[in-house]
Parts: C-alpha cells; structure tokens; sequence
C-alpha cells in the first residue's frame, strides 16, 4: 500500500516523480503564527541540491521552492502548506534498456512486482529526489522547533572513519563531504574522486546530533521518540541501519559501562555519559538525542552486473547516467530533516497530552 | 503522546502494568475465519515467560492467555480479539527505594519528566512485562501469514558471537539462549552465568529472518517495508540498533560488493546474494527478510551508580530483585512476534491496494 | 475492515461481544494526573445499565466495571487505561432460529455477507451492549472536559414530540425515559407500554447539549467538530440521521433567518441565536454546541417478518427475546459519551497545535 | 487541530485557499493501472465551477486540473497522485471590511478564535473553493469503485420539496438545479433568482444515491459505512445534517413500518423496501445506499447583520462580493464525489481484510 504521509498530528504528505514536471510536499498541523517565506527553505534545499561539486551527481536543478498554500502576509496559518519543486532538468535520456532490464539494489523489480509495472526514468517514485521534498517540510519543522538545533555529518565514507577525537562542528560546511574532521575529508576527495572515475559507488556512516530536546519528549509504547526515529530514518532511501547513542556498541557492553550516571545539575539532572543517545523509555532526557544511519552504497554502477529483464531471461546491466559516487553525503541534509521533522511531531504530540 | 497501538489495518493495541492485575491486547482487523484457540498463542509466551532457567529472572509468571473476544465457535469473528494474561506474581518487595530515586538508564526519569510521576513499581509501563501482550498478538498475526516461517536468534552475548559458518537452526530451541551454535551456546552458560552471580549484565545481538515472503509487500514511501520494521523493532525494551540485511557493513561496501545480483529462476528470479536482506526500496524481493537487533545491557545491576532523587538531590542506587542478566535472550520471542506483526500488516496493506 | 478504535489522540479501543464472557475499551492517550476510580465510571454506566424499569430490555446485567491499567494511586497515569465488564446475563437461551434465519434490519444478513459467518449470540459484536464500553470510556473523557457540561435527553418518541417552551433539565432523570417534558413523559408511559406488550419497537429522536466549549476547538476540514460528531453518533447502534444545530430546518430557511447575529460581551461575543449549534466552518464559537439524533425503531419485533435464511430460502422470522421497545431511550447515555469523547479529542488536538 | 486528510487507506490530503496561487490534492493508495488522465476528472470540475449561469456566483474559473504525479503512460502507477488547479479570477476586490468585522456564520470568528489570525480574503481556507479539489479526488475515486453508479441531486431548496413520484434522474443535468423534478426545476427559477436579486440566500436538501454497492462494504464499528458517509458529508461547507436511509422519518416510525423485508433472489436477497438506506449494521447490503443532507442557505448576505469587529467593538456587516444564492446546488458534486471517495476507501478496507 502506498503510504506517503509520515507524522501522527504534525504529519507531512510528499508526492512527485523523478522524471514528472514537479515534486512536492503538504504539511499539515503546522501551529498558526509562525514568519515563513521561502527564503526560510531554500537554503536547506541548496545545501542537498545536486550538481554542486564533482563529488555528486551532475543533474542540475534548481530546486526553487514555491510556497501554495498555508501562509498568509509571511506567517503560517495553521492550514496545510503546500510546497511545489519544479522539475527542469529531466535529461530526455533513452531509457529502453532500464525499462526492460531490472537493475539489481533498485526498486525496478520489486516495484514491478507490486504493481505490475512502473515510471522506470529515472527510478520515478523511487528516486531519491523524492527527498527534496522532505527536506522543505524539514525546513518548516525546524520553525516549529527554534529550541532544538540539528547537527548532521557524515562519519565514514566506505569504511574510512572521521577520528572523533577530531570532531569540529564548525568544520562540516568547509568540505564537499559534511565531514567534521578536516583530515578525513581531505583524504575523502581522492576516496570518492576514485570511486566516481572508476564508475563504482561507496556506502557512508551518517551521524546526527539534536541539541536542545527538552526531557519528556516521546511515548510509550509505538510511538516511542527511538521507534519514531527508527522508522523516519529507515524510509530515507540507501539507509539499511539505524542506532540511537550508542546502538550495536552498547550490545558487546555491560551494564555497568552502559549506564549514564545522573548527578544534580541547576537545569534538570547532570548525565556523566550519553549512551543511550539521549532516550530511556522511549523518551527524551534532555541530553543530545544522538543517531548514526548506514547508507548502503548506490546500485548504480558501470560494473555490468547480471540480472533479468521483464520477461525473466538473463541478461547484463550497466547503470548509466548522472550518479552519486556516494548517496550518503547528500543523505545528511535529509536526515537533518527528518530529525527535525520527527521532534516537531513528538513536540505537539507531548503538548497534547501533558498540556 | 502515549501512543499503545501499532500497525496501519492489522492493528494491536496492548495495555497493563508490571505490577497491576492483568495486561493484555485488543488485535482489530484480523480476518474472519482462521482458527484460534489458546492453545495457538499459549507455546510462544511459554517461549518467553520468566523463571525458566537460571539464566533469566526468577519472577514466576504463568502467563495463561485467555481469549475474550473475537473467536466463535474456533474461529476469528473479524471483530477485535481480547487477550488478557493476568500477573500473578508481582512480589510484594518495597519499592520505597525505587520510588524516590531514579535508576539511570531506566525510564524512570523519563516518565516523571513526561508525566509528573510515575507507577514505580517493577517498571509499571515501562517494564518488559508489556512484551508478553505482544507475543501474544504475534501469535494471532502469524496465522495471517501463514506462508512465513520466522525464526529469531542470538547472535552475540556480551560481544562474543556465534560462527555463522556453525548456524544450525535446529539448535537454537536446544539450549537457554536461542542460539543457533552449539559452541557459542556451551560458552555462553558461564559467560551469562558469571555475569548474573555478579550482579552485572549483558548486551546481546538478536537476529531474526522471514522466509516465504512473496515479492511485493511493503510500500512507498513512509510504510516501507524496512522501516515499519525499524520502528517494530526499536519499540521493543532494550532495543538501541537496527540492521537490515548487511546493515552498518554495507556502509563499508562498494556498489560491487553490495550487488544483490540476479537470474531466471523458476519461481521468480534467483538473487546470487541478499546484502539487502530481502527489501528493494522498501517493498519485499521474495528473498528471505532479515533484520539485527541490538540490545542493550540492562541497567537494573548490584553495582552502585550515581543518580539523583527526586527533589534532585545526589543519591546512588542499587537495583535489586529479580532480573535478567542479558534481556536480548527473552528478548528474542518478542523480535519474532514484531517481524508477524508487521508482515501481516504489510500483507493486508498490499492486499488492499493491489487485490 | 473491523476498525474498533475511535479518535485522533484521545484515543479508545473497544471490544467484546454480548453474549461473550466480558466486554472492554482501552482509553489511551489520556493526560496524566486525573483523579480516577471505578466510583467516576460506575454512576454513569448504572445510567445505561438494562432491567431498570419495564421500558426497557429485561436483561439483568450489574454492569460492573473494573480498571485493569493505567491507574495509579488514583490518578491517571498517561498510560492506556483498560477497563472491563463483565457480562454475567447471557441467558442460555435457544439461538437455532436466529443462527439460522437473518433478522431483517439486523447486521445479521451483513455480517455474513462481509466475514463468511458470525458470532449470532445477542447480536454478538453488533449488539447495543458494545455501548457499554463507550459510555466507560466517556466518563474517563469527561473528566479531560470538566469546564464542559453535556446534557443528554429524548425531544420525541415514535414521533410524539416534547414541547420544546416545556423544556426542564432538572426534569430529565426524574422519568425513565430521559424527557425534559414532564408531560411528554406522561404521555410517553402508556406510549412504550404499549408497544412492549404488542412486541413492536418505537422510534426516537434524542438531543444533546454541550455547554461550557470554548471558542476554538475543531479543525478544518476533515476533522471538524461537526464532522467528528456525526461520525461518533452515526456510529451508534440505530441511529440514522444527525443534526448540528437547526440541521434540516436550516435546510428551509433564508441567510437572513438562519443568521446568528454577534453583540459585544465582556466574555467573548453574545450571539442573539444559535442556529449553528455552536459551531463554524468546523470549529466551536463557545456558544453550547447542539445536536439531535434519530435512532430508529429496533428490529427486534413479535411481528413475523419476511426473510431468507443462510441458504437463501424463503422464511419468516419473530425476534423473541429481552428487547427495548425504543432503543433511544437507553442510546440517551451513549450519546452523552461520544459526545464527551470528541470533546476531549478536540480539547487535546487544539493544544497540540495552538499550545 | 488542522486536519487536511481523508480517508483510511484510499487517503485524499487538500490543500489552498480561495485567494492563493493554486489549490490542489494528493490522493494516495489509489490502485495501479487504471487508466487516468485530465480528461477523466475535468467534466465533474466543469460540473462543479462556478459562474455557469445565474443561480451561482459569478466568480469565473477555469478550474483546469493538472495530474502533477502517480500517473505513468496514462495508467496509474500506485503512487501518490498530485491534482493541481490554478486560481485564476481572485479578483483584487476591497478586503479591509471583511478583514475587520466578522460575518456571522462564516468561519471568521472561529478561526480567528482557534488560530489568532486568518486569511480573510474570501474565506481563506474555509472557503468552498476547497470542495474543487474534493471533486477532482472523486473522479479518480469513481474509477476504485466502476461497479457503482451514483447519482446526487437536490430535494428541496427554500423548502420548496420536489414531488418524489416525479423523479426521474434523467432530467437532473437538464436544468441549473441537479434537479430531478421538472416541474420544481421551474418553480425554483424564480425562488432562487428573487433570493439573488434580494442578496438573500437559501438552503437546500441533497440526496445522493449509490446504486451497484454489493453487500459487504464498511465495518463495526467505527469505521462504518453509515459513520464514515457522515463524516464525510458533515465536512462538507454549510452541511448541517445528514440523514441515511429514512434518517430521521425512522424515528417516528415502528418496527413494523421500518422493516426491509427480505426474499430469496436469483443474486443475493431482494428487499421489500430500503428504509435503511442500503446499510445494516455498519455494513452494506446491496441495495442503494442513499443519504440526505441539509445545507443551511450561506450567510453571505446583503442585509446588514449585527457583529463584532476583532477589538469586539459592536459592527454591521454587509456580505457584498460573488456568492452563490444556494449553495447547495453546485454542492451536489461535491456530495457525490465524497460519496465515491468513502466507497472507494471501503472497498480497499473490506478487500484488506476479507480477501
């Protein structure tokens, strides 16, 4: 079943194909009163935009966001924003080959398969272009959340790590690669150029950080602040994992060097740590809610790899066109917005219940 | 929000408390006409009921499920199905200690924050006992899925793993840790056993695999398949990471390495490997679904850890009683009856757009 | 598709059947804090409860209700309150005819056209006894609500109609029949009577009243007040049509007659009529909110009516048994509930949005 | 609680404002590979805008829709299908009155009530505009549901009722009215043109009917057929009442005079009447579903109503500008499309769970 609108009362509704003349977004249950114009989105959209340096893809769109609906004399409404991305550059490129043969890690089997056949330019409803439009409504969550502020970078582009200890926030926005260490995104740019070149493709680790989250965000028991996290960032396309703090590590540890000891603080408890990321219970302790993400690497590569047209005979695949090397790094301003897009949600949902 | 219902047209909602006279679950939009009897649901929450061996807490629970609506003459009405299981052994200890000073890594804190105060007793909400409601609905929603075989396993205790070379899965009913290595099992008794004497704990790592998933199940884009799962299973007590298929190792994969490559088969098309475990854009491949959890350690530990009370003053805490030394072993029924749920969901859903 | 759960955040579940060993609903979402025990639910459930008087069904049934969760130490906890009935007068009566021949106007013929088969004792999951449950779980609702005062009563039976200039609140309990006429209720006496004794039924038109709803709650525009009222009562057993304010009379009526002209007030605007029913374009104007129910005549008569049975042959049918001779009576009470649970939804869904 | 979305898995999502740039719709689930294109939806549009003749306002718009997304080579692909329309005539009339003083019975007040401020400009988000888009949705609704015929008209305008042994659905396009009497086509020539040039207004009654509904659609309990049209009517601008079946002509009714005996027939039972409206229990039955809804005559009028002006300084209010005299003829399409779309999602609900 189809399913494209995410959020329980703050709840935003995303339509539009790779290849279609527009892409766009509704977001409903947005509070009244808030100042939104599109020089609110557009930076966030610019910052995710394809084309900006030889490390992603060369499509070039301009991804300008028009504002429909929802805001009036420069403040939301409280009536449903809808924001439309015009498509322009849908390169009239021949996609008889993809449209018979399945290319193997896309969507074009299963996609096939549910519906019995599908836009295959461009990946259609599957493309990652679909993010663009997460991305704006992200934009308009941020608004609804001024208390938190959203840190998103890339950990470790094909297996090659930042060193935490040299972690500098400040430093994300001064390489192609949001990576806060300086030494590993210099290493990155012969990393990913290789990879480009070599018509290949690397996975990446994604971290993201909120600061600002107030204790007692969150629900027991579905709509849990981790679970919600969980099931926003697995529908991000590429990503195959998901941890809240310290995720698979805190498997191989024992209790005692898991515990985040409390001490009394003048603003809410002291934490001597933050393994759990920021959540117990499924509720926010007003740490940093912290969250790493696995992006696979793209399917899209020169490699011929085998595989089967519609008809189920053998044959060979070779993806052709404009790709990223690396889909995690474009990734990042996407998970930034659905963190902020998640905590806009459970922001309402704690203040319709506990007031 | 509190928020106790899950799924999108299969749906369950539990309630109960750890200390409180019952617990159970409603299951709405099961459909008419499947055979249902307490003795379809009583093996698997005997599978993860307490007190069985040494390596799990000693409350003693029977956990006797009872059906009190839904089913007619043996048969599901397609009117919500009651169950109740009602607690039997909630200790009377003094919870005076746990009342007034928060265990870190608990949701105590939370729950005080989010609501102004709390059911302390054994947990209340919070506690691990709220599972036993969802295996039982598991047990209802594996009989809508009846072409599936779900098996769960422990894969890694403490951060000692099993060989994959070694997976039996005809062993892992064999010993107390649902493990499917026979030399990781014989391992684990003391590993388990030592933590427990020393009033410490473990994490663990929890596989879980779906076979006999057709093709086509899931959906664009914010009900994918994958991530219906991560929410599923981040949801679950303990629960801190979540992997499909290769996980956080395809983050270190190229496009090569990670090509799920394919060709004719009789029955659909043969994948040459399953990095993606089973899910291509967020809809079902027919390749066996896989997922990893991981679990954290309990907090609940013999050794003194720093907290505050609840005036915030300094305090330090000590979680006695009855305790499981690694939560990921009772842990894996309920991975199980998550992955039932949300296939059954997810095959209603399919239904319901594609007939 | 069984849906058994209403509202968008105060949320309730519920389920049993009538002639099954208990009946339930699960409140969730509720605030935390609510002072809360069986005595706040009881009152109004002995209001609904059968065998009161010779007007309504002669089922004995003590109705007792009993809290299973998300209470503790008599206040609400936020987490999902189950309660409970117990059905204790399901009379072994002889079901054959019944399970054999569908009841015109019944969900008899419906049910089994839907699920295959059904649970034919009492009506089973469409028996008037589900409505228990909801007028538990309206008293829950009532205390989210306390600044609003909800007056249910019947304006007319088998379409002899109280005089509306002889309305008396304080009358309504001092009747069995929920008649703010005391005339009305006179005449209404030998009315029921005799339509109980020549085993036929009677229609009823019953209104409700809501004072004390501030300007503000309700939502455009698919979950405005209005139209979550009209799906709350339309969801009740025989209730066929539902009116806001004027409603039909509106219908017959000019701009100029049906306006609801505004004068200063110190509180707020005075209207000078309330033809609206308290409510525009969706949302309340704090003014009371209105509305009139038609439930028809039950089904369930002495008077031998044309069917068929399971097998499509020809046959006739006499609904023997314990019957309300005007189900409107007893549906006073239910209507109440729902009426209290959109409020508490509104109440909550307006803060998460406008704080 | 701003709430644009419709539906449980057939979801339809609105967006825009009388005087904005565009309003459209996203309808999501919709089945794949139905063939679909502008020329599907424009003539309900064409049937539905305003400024065809006298009797409706002159407003004039294009209202041409555009499909933005979900539709592939003419067929729909299953995902989500964005309908855009274009305001065109938003004539740059003189708004500071209106923007000052609240018009009675519009939704002035309470929006500004509930959100502090609002876009005045022709209603903003409460304008009937919105039901365009509504319109647009059902016709992709009609082709979830082709087995079913549905035909809305009006009954009554200013009271004045057509003669039901005169109805005859041929004659409903043949005047401006949706009228299916031509006699009381005639008469209301000059009731509505007098209410137009008096800047009066009237109400209307509404009938709809669905023939071709086979038995089995809807649900207990909340999500019944019955429950569900209400919602859906009740959302409707100036809808004030809904009536299924007899509605409330069954309140005055017995049991005897209210039954829809049932024969053995060659295709399911036939019915010796349809009081019921075609639904029993929530469920439909075969027959018609029909219902009735009273829309109150717009409070957009030219003689002048006391109001309060948004310091709450006593005004006068004068509601000049293009208005439909009786806006329930054109909400008659809208009354059907909400019909489709409540069948379209009934059909996928009951197939999800009933196979």
């Amino acid at each position: 079943m189809s399913w494209n609108t995410f959020g329980r009362v703050f709840r935003f509704t995303t339509w539009g194909e790779s290849h279609g003349p527009a892409l766009g977004v509704v977001v409903d249950g947005c509070p009244p009163g808030l100042a939104l114009s599109e020089a609110d989105i557009q930076p966030f959209l610019d910052a995710r935009k394809p084309g900006q340096n030889r490390y992603t893809t060369q499509r070039r769109e301009a991804d300008e966001v028009r504002i429909l609906s929802g805001v009036f004399e420069g403040r939301t409404t409280g009536t449903p924003i809808s924001l439309m991305i015009e498509n322009t550059d849908q390169r009239s490129k021949d996609y008889s080959e993809v449209a018979k043969a399945y290319r193997p890690g896309h969507a074009d089997y299963t996609y096939d398969a549910k519906y019995g056949f599908r836009d295959y330019r461009g990946g259609g409803r599957s493309s990652a272009r679909e993010t663009a439009a997460r991305v704006a409504a992200g934009a308009v969550a941020r608004l609804v959340v001024p208390e938190v502020s959203i840190t998103g970078y890339v950990e470790a582009i094909g297996g090659d790590a930042i060193d935490p200890a040299a972690f500098d926030a400040g430093a994300i926005r001064d390489n192609p690669f949001w990576c806060p260490d300086p030494a590993a995104a210099a290493r990155w740019e012969s990393l990913v150029d290789d990879a480009r070149k070599a018509g290949s493709s690397l996975g990446a680790v994604v971290g993201c950080r909120a600061e600002g989250v107030p204790a007692g965000w969150g629900a027991p028991l579905y709509a849990k602040l981790d679970a919600e996290l969980a099931a926003a960032m697995m529908s991000i396309n590429a990503v195959k994992g998901v941890e809240i703090g310290d995720g698979f590590a805190a498997a191989a540890n024992t209790g005692e060097g898991n515990a985040d000891a409390m001490r009394p603080g003048s603003e809410g408890p002291q934490f001597a740590a933050n393994h759990a990321g920021g959540i117990a219970g499924g509720i926010s302790t007003g740490q940093p809610v912290t969250c790493r993400l696995a992006f696979k690497p793209t399917s899209s590569i020169l490699t011929p790899v085998e595989t089967i047209d519609r008809e189920g005979n053998a044959a060979e695949i070779v993806t052709r066109g404009r790709h990223d090397p690396c889909v995690g790094i474009r990734g990042t301003p996407v998970v930034e917005a659905m963190m902020a897009l998640v905590l806009a949600d459970q922001k309402l949902l704690h203040r319709a219940q506990c007031g």
